[in-house]
């Protein structure tokens, strides 16, 4: 029997997704409280999205195989469904810095990496020092140039679509990073923040904190519109190009397509992509 | 010479405003500062709304009085306006928590509490688990039942207006607890949180949180529309009215009238006020 569950963290005090022994991990944390609520061995978590250390998550997905009788005498004591009582009690053993949003049963085909067809990360900066929010330090990235949104929004354009993103990855033997940039825009909301949407197919190590870097230049102005599309065109990761801080960088959603496609769209990503997927 | 000074905090490690002997405040931490860029004696400021320990502030607004030579000084080693270059400074030697926006010499009559006109706070509350944002634990109330905004609004609006509200707020002997509540509106915002945004003249102790709670039994549908204006008429404090947790709530602004009207308006508030302000 396997569960989907739906939940964010903030990625301040883990090393990432990623278990690594004698570290904190959103893996490690999350598998451990599931094992714990289960009263069952720790179970193994395969994730949608990983993240680097510091990077945060609102719309993380994940599905782990569980014994069905475990799993239906969770609310034996609780008189609710038990996909309710296991979020209300994974909640309850958790941490304060990760939250579980919903657990369901999943439907038949759905894996929660291979079923996905996209994940859409943001990525928040404040260029004004006078509206500079003390409460967001942690999730904002301060840089001290203004910044054009309109700018920003031309040279993004010039990166979406069917591309090698190599310039903007960290390379792994044998590991393609040809990916689809679904969409990349920019927008200032009203108190002032410079928050960026990103959507692709799936991306590479690093590639949403390249793909702000690379713009940030034309959007003070300082490089002209076309550098960014040049430096995607050079094949290499540029010097110029700064990976931007982590904090930053925020997971916000995947997206899977109806269930009856799910079996079909894991079949397809496991044959097109066989890179473990960070960012 | 009197300076201006528009700031913001995260009040999550601050004891509130107000300087306690041997506690970390806002206060103390950001006259030190004042003291430290002047090279002079720690100044004493003056605050337009004062907050309890555990609450935010993104629109604070306090004055000092400064020796204008110390002052114009300040801008010798950075060639900017000494304005510009007291806001850098202050920003450079204050903690990560409080930031400030901007520096202005103040226009006469200026003063930073009396000639204020009003005073606008928020309040976050969650009520939906899936929707639960773990980056904003900090500011924003989690609550287990869902609240109906449009109820919320409809109760809220019996309290606004000239009153006394004795019933919402900290009795202290010989203050007046009679205040005009400029507006209460609750909306829900696109990510699913509840944000109340309150408007007075001025707050007595703990109002805010007050106003606050007595509204969220109509917003569950536990209590009927009518209750918060019973518990105002009442004029004193009713044990079903909960007080809420500090973290939700936040200083947003302080209105001030045009520069020629700010004598007038501190002379004018001298005389009808006397109690220490706070929220």
């Amino acid at each position: 029997m396997r569960l989907r569950v739906d939940f964010g963290y903030d990625g301040r005090d883990f090393i990432g997704w990623a278990t690594q022994p004698g570290l904190r991990s959103v893996e490690q944390t999350l598998s451990e409280a599931c094992g714990t609520i289960l009263r069952s061995e720790v179970p193994r978590l395969t994730i949608a999205g990983r993240t680097d250390a510091g990077v945060h998550a609102r719309g993380a997905v994940c599905h782990l195989d569980v014994d069905p009788r475990a799993y239906e005498t969770l609310p034996a004591r609780s008189g609710r469904e038990p996909a309710d009582a296991a979020a209300r009690r994974l909640n309850g053993v958790l941490p304060a810095d990760i939250v579980v949003h919903r657990v369901r049963e999943a439907p038949p085909g759905f894996d929660a990496r291979f079923s996905a067809l996209s994940r859409r990360y943001s990525y928040r900066i404040c260029d004004d020092p006078s509206t500079r929010d003390p409460l967001r330090r942690h999730d904002t990235v301060f840089i001290k140039r203004s910044l054009d949104p309109r700018l920003l929004n031309e040279a993004a354009q010039h990166l979406v679509g069917l591309n090698d993103f190599a310039s903007f990855c960290k390379r792994r033997d044998g590991a393609t990073t040809v990916r689809t940039l679904l969409h990349y825009r920019w927008e200032r909301i009203a108190d002032g923040t410079l928050v960026a949407s990103v959507g692709a197919d799936a991306f590479c190590h690093s590639m949403v904190r390249s793909l702000v870097g690379v713009v940030l230049p034309v959007g003070d102005g300082s490089r002209k519109i076309e550098w960014p599309a040049q430096v995607l065109g050079g094949l290499r990761r540029h010097p110029a190009v700064k990976v931007m801080p982590a904090h930053g960088l925020c997971l916000e959603e995947i997206s899977y397509p109806p269930d009856d496609r799910l079996a079909a769209r894991a079949a397809e990503s496991r044959t097109t992509r066989e890179l473990p997927e960070t960012s």
